[in-house]
Formats: C-alpha cells, structure tokens, sequence
C-alpha cells in the first residue's frame, strides 16, 4: 500500500492514494525525531526477542551489565528516563530474573544492581537479533552519513534542560 | 546534577558521576533515536499545552486542519501508527471538542475528520508554543545542519518495511 499506483480511476486514487498536505511538520526535528523513533520501534519490537521486551530494557541489560554495581539514579540518568518509569523498568528486570538489586557495602542505603547469569545469556541473544535490527537501517546510509547522523542526534540528546 | 563537578572528594564523585561504560548504545542508530525522542518529547511536555496533549495529538490536529475529510486510515498511514492507536487517538481528539468524524457523501462507509472552530484556535495557540518548543533544538544546529538531519531521518522513516 505504500507505493503510489498509476492513476487508473482518478475518483478511487483520489480516496485511497492521495498526496496529504503535511504542513509545517515535514521541517519540524521533533516531528522526524518521532517519525524515525516509530519506524525503528516497529522493527525492534518484530526482530528483538519477539516483541517481548522493550528498547529501553535492551539498553538498560546493557548498561547494567557494563557497570556491575550501578545505581537506579545512574541509569535513568544515563538513559534520559524519570524514576518512576525506572523503577517499573528494574522490577520488570528484576521479575524476569536477569538482574539483581543488591545492597551496596559502601553505602547501606544505596542498591546497586548486577546482571545475573541468566541475563548474561539473554544479553548475548539480543545483543545478536540487535545486530539484525540496526542493520536494515544502518544499510540506508554510507559510513560517512551514519557517523553524521549519530553526531547531530548526540547533540540533540545532549543538549542541557 | 549534569555537569561534571571538579573532583573534591574521589570517592564521592565516584558514586555520585562515574563515567559509565556505555558499550555498544553510543554506535547504535536505535539508541540515539530513542535518547533523542526522550529529550524532546520531555520538552514538548514542558512548552507545548502546558503537558496536556502529546506529540502525536498535535500532529493529528494538524493533518486535519490541512486536509479536512481525511480518513482516520490515511491520517494512520502518514503518522506511522498502527489502528487501535489511531482510533484511541481520534477518540480523544473528539471528546476534546478539537475534530469531528463525518461520514463521507461519496462513500457512506467512510468517515472523515475534519476540525471544528475550536479545534483552529487551539491549532493556532499549539503551532505558537511549537514552535518555542522546535527553536530550543533548531538553535543547536547551523541550516546546513538541520537539513541534513531531517534528510537523513527522513530516510529512515521512509524505509520500505
């Protein structure tokens, strides 16, 4: 349905096919921001684990595992998120049984968290169907375009409230 | 809390800013989407309606507006939205009193959306703090920049799945 046909009848063209006046969103970042976000949210969700976990929880088995230890703080921080949506990202975490809340000894009050060794296995099998994802889309430009992009996106999510 | 502080206490600013070890998320396209659409999806909140209607409201409302009698099927297509979000969407968007869904005088199984005069002020007012929104992010880039952005988030977009 995506690619436009040839106009044979020009009443059902005109109802199934016809070109939309998109205003002022085509120069909008936020709006292609989104529009991007959605096309790779649909693929992850079709290649990644079957559908059954989220971006956010791929990224955050990541940083998990990389950081032993780390902090509820550091990684919704670190992945832009609020602590409510972080604590409901750790239980689901936790409740799958990939990671870990353990008491610092440094710091009583502080939990840090570690990916078990069931997460390790799952981190390895998507980190594999990963890989699968971000290649159709890394396909679309050359090594020069693909590093601009990641530059200007960067500076978009760095950027200082 | 995001600036570094110059290091006082080792110790202290080992637990409170750690550099994280952020493995493969920095090269992953999916990633910097995703840490990009969090910042301005977190700022939209802030500047746009005061937090009451979403990006993808604002949106809707404007594809309306720009092509009056859209059916909620193309408007779904054009946003990248599967149906059930769409029609939850719409519903909302109607209960507002922003848009109206008619039944088309060609095809009396399909509805039209059109805006009604509450919906054109409420545009008017939304487009205002949009663009407040957008500029906060525009001002990061030079124009060859910012085109050469939406080029390439355009792309992959456009993707044929």
């Amino acid at each position: 349905m995506k690619k436009k046909k040839a106009t044979k009848s020009p009443r059902r063209a005109a109802s199934t096919a016809r070109v939309l006046d998109l205003d002022i969103l085509p120069e909008l970042l936020g709006y292609n921001v989104r529009r991007a976000q959605i096309a790779l949210w649909r693929d992850f969700l079709r290649t990644v684990a079957e559908g059954e976990i989220r971006p956010g929880m791929f990224s955050a088995i990541v940083l998990v595992r990389a950081n032993p230890g780390i902090s509820q703080i550091e990684l919704a921080k670190e992945l832009g998120i609020d602590k409510a949506t972080m604590v409901g990202l750790t239980d689901r975490l936790e409740d799958a049984g990939w990671i870990l809340r353990k008491r610092s000894r440094e710091d009583r009050r502080r939990h840090g968290l570690t990916v078990t060794s069931e997460g390790q296995k799952i981190y390895r099998e998507l980190k594999r169907e990963m890989i699968e994802h971000e290649r159709k889309f890394v396909e679309l430009f050359n090594a020069t375009e693909r590093k601009q992009l990641i530059a200007l996106l960067q500076r978009l999510h760095a950027r200082q409230e």
